[in-house]
């Protein structure tokens, strides 16, 4: 059973996330302390340095030849379901079902684990839960984030090949008509333009098709290579695959030159979704209907599949909890990076963010009980 | 005597110091990732919530009732000595004698203890020294830093009077003479307008001198009331007296929810001071002849009062290295802030900075060999 003082613990852990969030806020709503351009500039060391570097700490200290196979087994088998059932239900339902397939996984299989995720676990069930939770942001960071670019990279593709048929085909339009269409052509043709620049000797309208599979694994590769995260990730695996298999540790130095910019990465995160929280004209910005549907994704959806993939592979007891638990966090802040730099629902993303923030800890405590009760 | 391991003991805490002040300054030097505004977001986030939140951290863990009695009067000793010796010395060799007293008094006395100086000291003597720097820390937050305000505002005074003056005399400015004025007048007139309008039923350019003890004071204190790190500082006072006297300790909650952005506060004041080091066109800002001066006056004269003093006062050991050691610390970052505000000298101060920070180890280390020796 959850007693007071589990849910003492679990404040301890989470009060603080929110202390520093409300911070970003009020400085932005009441201080008036930070321009927009400002706020660029924290949230630009926290996407760069903060979080790559809690991103190195966390996976590297994970050992990766201890790895949770259920778990590990549980959490694919989840992701693969979402993919399934999005795939048949967005091609009957859906106009654009790419984007919705897209954000469907987003949004139900994504959740926050690092920041949040972590701190509320330990809160509820220690230092063991911290240590399998770990392997899930190990895998979500490595796997799951690459496989979701990748998607996008195709949905973007397909995109572009599709402009430029309709553009091969409409060969004589005027300049008014160009004209009306330039915001979003503007950006598919710098995007079109890139890839031509890469086959510099070739004209792209007659002969993409050919050429695709190689820049789409090329704009893929490079997207990793840019992404500080992705860096810091595969890093802090290597580094731990080489510790753990030689049982070498890191010298004090080295540790402690991450740990002074890694440590304060917890309050710095949460700090910027404050901002980012403070900076939204509108905290439902996709609207009322798609707020709730897309909450019953994160909240409802998201964690029954995890159920039942952790039941199926046999998972049992505190493993099985805490799998349940973690798919109840709110959503994770990749996907919404993502969904804003390819323009695919980017509102849906930002409002699961700062709704599923505010309602992370009545949410995982609700599961906790239920979870404890049962 | 000074061991190789001792050695690598500062060099596991100074080390990562460095490695956060390189990162940011690399990430303007070579990677251009901020913009000057967003490297004042940062900068001000930096100096309204970590260094507070760092200062109260450290000040509210020092036990005000167990202060090292030698320790404090050596310290003010060693401030009534600079001020009497600059105080004579500048009268007899300056011009603006009251500019080169108050930079003689910052460049040769106020080290930065809370930033360097715990980490420094706490490789170089373990614990008991940082419990020892942390009262260097409380009485330079509380008492030394709002005294170099008054000098401040007691000079930024002394120039509205005298440019009063001048403007009473000189009735019959043409406008052109005016424009040639405008960058300094235009500064003082609005800080003498601020004086006016809390004043409106008097006419300020015939009866500033009764009214000035009145203003300045409420200057002085309105600098202090929007001064987060003083605020900060005077809490963790508050809490050390009451936590001492009566044996209460702060709920892991509220311990918990100011660590998340303390911990990280060391690290982005030195990212920051990278980011300054960065911005700046010149290293060495007031030229070569100054910055030597300032560098002998840090280094060489502010350790030599401070050793004077501690001598006399009876300190001998452990103590005495202690306190000889941290007058030898790189130039504080506050009072570069108000040179900055106040305008004098501030080119001076941030040369001490980006040059101290540099030597700061080498120098530390030479102190620290010198004293083992002796």
């Amino acid at each position: 059973m959850v007693s007071l003082e589990n849910i003492y613990h679990v404040c301890e852990e989470t009060v603080p996330l929110y202390f520093a969030m409300i911070l970003g806020y009020l400085s932005i709503k009441l201080w008036h302390l930070f321009t927009p351009e400002q706020c660029a500039g924290i949230n630009k060391f926290v996407s760069k340095f903060s979080i790559p570097l809690l991103s190195f700490q966390i996976i590297s200290t994970n050992n990766p030849y201890q790895m949770n196979t259920k778990l590990v087994i549980s959490d694919a088998l989840q992701k693969a379901l979402a993919f399934f059932g999005f795939l048949i239900v967005t091609k009957v339902c859906c106009e654009k079902s790419m984007d919705w397939l897209i954000t469907g996984i987003s949004v139900s299989t994504l959740p926050n684990t690092l920041i949040v995720g972590i701190p509320l676990l330990r809160g509820m069930y220690g230092d063991e839960a911290v240590r399998l939770i770990t392997q899930i942001v190990v895998l979500q960071s490595l796997v799951w984030y690459i496989i979701l670019l990748i998607f996008f990279e195709y949905r973007y593709l397909k995109l572009i090949s599709s402009e430029v048929a309709t553009a091969t085909q409409v060969t004589q339009v005027t300049d008014k008509e160009r004209n009306s269409n330039s915001d979003i052509s503007g950006e598919l043709e710098s995007g079109a333009r890139q890839t031509r620049e890469e086959n510099p000797e070739e004209k792209v309208a007659n002969k993409t098709a050919p050429k695709t599979t190689l820049s789409f694994m090329l704009n893929v590769g490079k997207k990793i290579a840019v992404n500080p995260n992705t860096y810091a990730s595969l890093a802090g695996l290597v580094w731990s695959l080489i510790s753990y298999r030689w049982g070498i540790k890191q010298p004090i130095i080295v540790n402690n030159s991450l740990r002074i910019l890694s440590d304060g990465g917890l309050g710095m995160a949460m700090f910027s979704i404050g901002l980012f929280t403070a900076s939204q004209s509108k905290i439902i910005a996709c609207g009322a209907r798609t707020a709730v549907l897309s909450l019953v994704l994160r909240f409802i959806l998201g964690p029954s599949i995890m159920a039942i993939s952790s039941y199926v592979v046999g998972m049992r007891g505190l493993l099985l909890k805490i799998a349940i638990v973690q798919a109840a966090l709110p959503q994770g802040i990749v996907p919404f990076v993502f969904a804003k730099e390819y323009g695919v629902h980017p509102d849906i993303l930002s409002t699961g963010i700062i709704v599923g923030m505010i309602a992370a800890v009545p949410i995982a405590l609700a599961y906790y009980f239920l979870i404890g009760v049962i």
